[in-house]
């Protein structure tokens, strides 16, 4: 029973991940199919790419995950394997997949190039259902990566992950908004621990000319209902929330927006 | 093959789901796991107990069901297992998984407590993920819940599902719109025999100043497009629905509001 | 392992689609289910033929699939099972059905009559549950569909489909606009070839008064990102589209919506 995820922009109302599906168990029958998320906006990599990176680490060692978030499918860009400790990504080489497989730990990135080994191609469009699921499909089998293609050396990197600390001030992001209104930023809580922050200390978060002051705590009820807080959920991000509340209503910061963070 | 439901108000844009989802997997590789929803309002704990109560009847003997509609979660509230007739229910003690309990019949209740048997959390913010779906999952390879947990007497119960009869009149509640517009009664098929009603009776609907009156059928069809019905659907509970058309917005009733139903 | 896929318009906010889930493991708890798209407008039973005629071609040989866009539940309407080459659909005699099924090769169509292998029914209003799921999940385990119903002649069709093609000139109709904002026509590949239509070919597509001039390719990134362009994907089926973006708000053309088709 091999685990195999699929991350996609394809949204629901369609048939696209069905067909995806269905390409899958053609090839690998017994493979077990989780889907990550099929609501990434359309061609949004960085937002695919932050919910793969923080989902990756919760599967069974042996998962396969497929990621497809793909404005350049059917141009020239790869399609990549990536073989990391104990799991495999699959997808186009675009940043997608990168954050992840530097968390799983890369091993060996592979090109994908045996067309022969692929369902004939309708049309050039839709590689999740034509190229990568029939790939991920073939390694459920134990197929091995060699045989789908060539060892590479280098991969497609997204920048907006780079986080900068100095004097004990974090230059950070807000990469996502969750369905409840957390505000999820790319501090890590090894980026916390640089910084000196330490449970029940308050933090300052600066977004343009306003400011705002935040208990770092290890649970949303460690504060009372309707009060703003901040910690570390499960991706190893740092979240501003309101215990009960939506932050992002709260503090009216978008996806993508830049905040400073520092101790008070 | 056992299988685990999950109900969640984590919505599907998110990884979350699936994380639940991996950390199941890891324990017990062969469960077959089923969404039931994850489109619950944010905290809104009564619906959620609609739901869950609504389908865990029509899932094998020996499903496992996750419930996660948790504003308590990281606070003081326990953590359950229900043993009931041929199922288990798991998830937060706040009203969420009482109404389907006892509709499957509490044999016994855990409280759990046997933090070794699960994942080191790297928050407190995350039950689902890092308790209640790793108990499922311990639960469907069999593991006994005397080995998670200790039994405990008592559960929350939310008060909202009591209904009350009297001189033929019920004194009820919506506490449900679904995706088609059909209101969902807290009144039972028994209820509905408790008043008299029979196939063919006109029920008197009234809501605030308005009154409605609605035939009680057995099948939408069973009155022209357009009008108004009144029916027991799967749920056991009454509905009132229009023909091929939305009776929320008909009526301009919503979720929560109190209606009286009497025989005309 | 055999597959079974659901296609209906229930959501999936409610737990409509899981109790379907359930009743179909109650009776084959190995099937493998696979969601095609629950979000099917309310009653659209076009939308919903749409879907399933496109996706049906990539599952495995021996998959099942369910459909359930069903206005006339609890009256009249047929319930039918299609044995096709090498697989089976199951559902309402309203249209829905019948261009997947005629795709994949009608051989034999069945009346759904005997009751005594479905659950009981509490109600008459969710045939999903109660009738079509049960009957694919004793396909699933080898039932032979002559002990399922009685073999009939004949089955509702939708005349939606019916494209008209004459002196090169195509009159279309968009039958789907996606989550991408493509606008999926009735134009085969097959009905383009009989128009003479060759890669590179310039298509004038006429909308009302309006008239646009699109390049016929085989991938979206043959044209500069924002432009417009058709090409057959998945389904076999033209789409008219804009790369990187949104054909459905460029061109304000609607599901439903008459086009004409011709060479340059």
């Amino acid at each position: 029973m091999v685990v195999i995820t699929l991350l996609t922009d394809y949204g629901t109302k369609d048939s696209y991940v069905a067909e995806v599906k269905g390409a899958i168990l053609k090839i690998a029958p017994s493979a077990v199919i989780v889907d990550v998320t099929h609501d990434v906006g359309n061609f949004e990599i960085e937002e695919g790419a932050f919910h793969l990176a923080r989902s990756v680490f919760y599967f069974p060692e042996g998962t396969i995950h497929v990621g497809v978030v793909d404005p350049g499918v059917g141009g020239k860009r790869r399609s990549l394997i990536f073989k990391c400790r104990g799991s495999f990504l699959v997808g186009p080489d675009n940043g997608l997949l990168a954050p992840a497989a530097e968390k799983l730990g890369v091993q060996t990135v592979y090109e994908i190039t045996n067309w022969e080994m692929l369902p004939v191609r309708v049309s050039d469009v839709f590689d999740g259902r034509d190229v990568f699921g029939p790939v991920a499909a073939h390694l459920a089998r134990g197929v091995q990566p060699e045989v789908l293609g060539k060892r590479v050396e280098g991969y497609t990197i997204l920048e907006q992950y780079t986080l900068k600390v100095s004097n004990g001030r974090a230059e950070a992001m807000v990469v996502h908004v969750d369905g409840f209104g957390n505000l999820v930023t790319n501090v890590t809580s090894g980026a916390l621990t640089q910084m000196g922050v330490k449970e029940g200390d308050i933090l300052v978060v600066e977004a343009g000319v306003r400011s705002f002051r935040l208990p770092y705590v290890r649970s949303f009820s460690a504060v009372p209902r309707g009060e703003l807080l901040a910690l570390v959920a499960g991706g190893d991000f740092l979240e501003l929330s309101v215990n009960m509340g939506n932050a992002a209503e709260r503090l009216g910061i978008k996806r993508g927006e830049g905040v400073t963070l520092s101790l008070s």
